[in-house]
């Protein structure tokens, strides 16, 4: 690290002390981001042990459980919540089922980590939150980019000071493409996508609030899915109370691969975030110089996964803060849906105008 | 250049003939832009020779014509249309004054090189264009970026196709700061500064319209403005009529220099223009790898702003057509008053909104 | 991973099932490297265990098996041997009696990854490797560089055929300083810093063998070494039997950090190893751009270490070949000899004229 | 340019004056670089007029003459001598005929810009030396890389005592391919390639002198060049007075393009010169990211055979001294002869053992 850049924490919580006893999770939903999760848990978090697997499809959960060697292995959700085995829960559920999974795993005691969105209303999200607070567990929301390290690192100099105050924001997120039609809706991009570039624009415009938000939206990539009014690419404006301007962009195909990128001009200066290469390594042929960039979400932001839920279980362990709360959660959730209604409205909507 | 990308053309009108006769070339306006074209024409465009310098201020212009060794040194512009030297001019003086001064010289069948803007009012723009096409004169706009190595390359893609169908455009301006307040009006900052961007968007989405506008704007390198309703910072969201949706960012102060970059996300890949670099030389010290950047627009375009003098020398001398023209000029202004509009009034602005 | 470029695995032996049994090593030597190899074993290998510490410093292993949970805490390195809960040994102790360390693991039947350079003699390399080979252990040479990201994916385009036949190599090896000269020899440059570089030259040239060395060096970080007939920087050419020509280098201090680079230009195009880059992130500032860099082998080489000891473990495990093997280490040693001898010689020495 | 790094000068004999009177420049020689150099001298040199051509192919010096507007078109070059139009040459010619022609031009009393290599004898530099001394006219040397804006940069941060003490250097060149073995001799690479490198490390190592140089060089492009004793690959290591030690390396293709790189390590730290990149234009496809990069020589260097003609002009009209000189032609040369000298006694040889 360059000795004028603060070196932000790399341990991912490995403190090269041995762990006395395992924390119990318990993974929901098996799907493509469970199964990665159930991985991490399973093979690169020292502190954790994966309890149990539990997803309604007949089957799945068994199969995970068998291959990552977890005990119980649940097609019904409560038998989780009495499981004494599982200390915490890792929700990666379809998202409409996010907030009630919360609430019921705070009232069974566990720990709960998030996958985002934590709910899809602003009620949703409060209660989510309310019912963490009151059963005293943790509540981590899996916003992954918070842990990555060039993120890290430009939040570093912001709070070193060295960045100043910050006026102009960016932060984007292009997916690879071939994505399900079926499995989109009309706010997805909003929800699901973009949610992650407004938290990432709180993050690094730290303590300020988002004021108004104008949205922009269609449908390029598919634009037979106009009629269905249905959005594959979005231009996102905010404007935070601390005077900074934001700009989210996502599209669902990027012909290049998986793009993530941030940037962050303050008084102090200029971060960037997110050059997408895979590797140092570059290859010059005929056809040019070729960097070796990233193709998919899981290879650019592995580190990142593992670093989150490391975090995760280490406040669960010490009973320490989640890094990332619930109210960060519900921030980035008004954001988003303030955008889905300013598209609908065609004029920017402010996020007290947001029903809860 | 590499096999797979086009080459585009770096020849800045130096085909290796000799020049049989110089284009006579006036400068109207010796301020730091005037008496930076003036040197260019002087001293690096082999087809044409600086015959007048025109400057209100009492001794500017003979001072410059003195050293540089033009003949005609004006106070009075109308000494400009009658001197027989004079086959073109370049109009580098206030803004408010272009549309004038472009209707001025076609009426003295002077070719026109046009600082931007064009012109203030589309009214104004229309006239410009008008008298020149009466004229029959060659009319051309300073439009620098399209003239830049990194836009040629990026434009010759498109063209190319390999591009494709542009969805996700990026253009943005930061100058260096250190401006003076009692220049800046509240439409400085899209008249002047995005002005720029407005056209690299039209120029990198070549063929699509502008349909709908909407910016917010702030007082943030000098918040002690607001009062004025004066703007330092700027996002301009643009959405054009083949679908695709671009952002103009611009802030009249980075720490680091001068930046001005853009991108275009297409359906076959995306463009990044405008690394920052000055030279290909890094510095690697305690201090960490610096890369040799750019501080100025003269630094970062000298090539550019000679390229398009040649090219506008070369449009008069051939009597073929001007690369940028007063059309190029009125759709960019068009953007500028729809955003300067969007900003009064908090909301999206439509093109065909625009007041004449 | 660009369409065009081979995937290297990067799997570090986590193939997402469950361990059966975890390997039992032995960390034999407590300082730097070994303290993070035995971290490594203890927190990031879900299929090894931390078995045994052997150091003979009065209290060290003691004090490294306790923090990270290790049951055997050794003074006197037969102990290991005979400690059936140890399968086999990470030797990290002086160079000197790395050899001598292998023949006696070997002789207990315990697989053995040595940190590098395996022998300091070619007669002592050849007696590590009958030794390995007469009890059928595995035997793996710490050749770190040859698991980082950049040098897999450059070999990985070699493997495919993409870079064509190799014709001039680099490899560079440059240290933070801070060294302390009490523990450098006149050999120390050839023996332990560049074998790695002589290494990583072999495994980008693969198949060929060095023919002939040349080396230069001399004390220019501390000139006042010269005296003692200490080296601290060296330029060394060697010369394989495929007609390839290489350059490797070392420096005792660079002021910027730790670099570690490569290159290879073959007929089919060029592969550049080593970027430098910690993160990402870059930050521009009034001093200029500033890249992330990296400062450290440590940070560098994380995963690189990391995936050399799950590839071990893995060969332990399954019984398979061991990818890098002591042949390996024997001709990386045989250069570093030649060039020892070159520098005194001050002339080129054939690779078959260094006495075994 | 960043604050922290001394800004090298780009002006380029620009300096914003109207030129009184030309210099009358001859060109001797209308191949390749020569018909390049005459086009500058009639089109971006605006102190320069080209006065003639002279080349002794039938028909050459008329053809180049004819389009650039030069007077006189000689086949013998005795007209040069005798032409008052001519003030200075630029000498384009074979190289073996270099020597014979800075003489003869400097006992005509004419300035001269001479090609590297300026001779290839030690003797025939030394008498191309004495006769500009004698004669009192400039005598500059072709090191277009001494202009070039990377390495200028790199040299500022020398002279600023930034870098430090030089400790390891690197030069290489690469050329595309596709040259013409017939004109190539077992020196050539040496000679008239590695000249220029060898050059760059006396730039790049200011005040040292070379003291020993070992060279190793094969036919590794055209293998069955072997037979003839021809080399298109070579790797030359140089140790420097101050204890610095260089590497120059040349290859006669590389498939990617033209690649001119230098690096400098230094006490202070390390300069990297030659990124490659032809503009700041980056492509990004499912190809992965492609870097516009440069494929030729006078498309690299562009700016710097501009600039060092530009240099040499205002050498000749003011009288002061150039910026290249014959004892730096001779200091590279030595190293030249030593290479090559080395390659074919396969040891190392001392620059005072090359002969006159």
């Amino acid at each position: 690290m360059s000795k004028d850049l603060p070196t932000p924490d790399r341990s991912q919580a490995h403190d090269g002390t041995l762990p006395e006893g395992r924390v119990g999770i318990a993974l929901i939903g098996s799907g493509r981001m469970g199964a990665f999760h159930a991985e991490t848990v399973s093979l690169r978090l020292p502190h954790a042990r994966l309890a149990a697997v539990a997803d309604p499809a007949p089957g799945a959960a068994e199969r995970l459980a068998g291959t990552l060697g977890a005990d119980g292995a649940y097609t019904d959700v409560t038998q989780v919540w009495a499981d004494p085995a599982v200390d915490a829960v890792v929700i990666a559920a379809p998202a409409r089922s996010h907030a009630d999974l919360v609430v019921a795993a705070a009232a069974a005691g566990k720990g709960v980590f998030c996958e985002k969105p934590m709910a899809v209303t602003l009620a949703d999200a409060d209660r989510a939150i309310e019912a963490a607070r009151t059963a005293g567990v943790v509540l981590q929301v899996g916003f992954n980019r918070r842990f990555a390290a060039d993120w890290r690192a430009a939040r570093a100099l912001l709070d070193a000071g060295t960045l100043g105050t910050p006026r102009l924001l960016r932060s984007l997120t292009r997916d690879p493409g071939g994505f399900d039609p079926s499995r989109v809706r009309p706010d997805t991009i909003f929800l699901e996508t973009l949610i992650h570039d407004f938290d990432t624009l709180g993050f690094l415009n730290p303590g300020a609030q988002a004021v108004e938000v104008f949205a922009t939206a269609g449908a390029l990539v598919e634009p037979e899915w106009s009629d269905r009014g249905l959005l594959d690419t979005a231009v996102v404006t905010v404007r935070f109370d601390n005077g900074a301007m934001a700009v989210a962009e996502a599209c669902f195909e990027a012909a290049y691969g998986y793009d993530v990128r941030g940037e962050v001009l303050g008084s102090g200066g200029m971060a960037t975030m997110g050059d997408g290469r895979r590797t140092g390594m570059a290859f010059s042929s005929a056809a040019g110089r070729v960097v070796d960039t990233v193709r998919g979400d899981q290879e650019l932001f592995a580190d990142a996964y593992t670093a989150e839920l490391a975090a995760f279980v280490d406040a669960v362990r010490t009973g320490t803060a989640a890094p990332v709360t619930g109210e960060d959660a519900r921030a980035a959730l008004a954001i988003a849906l303030a955008a889905a209604q300013s598209v609908r409205a065609g004029r920017p909507v402010r996020i007290d105008e947001v029903e809860r």
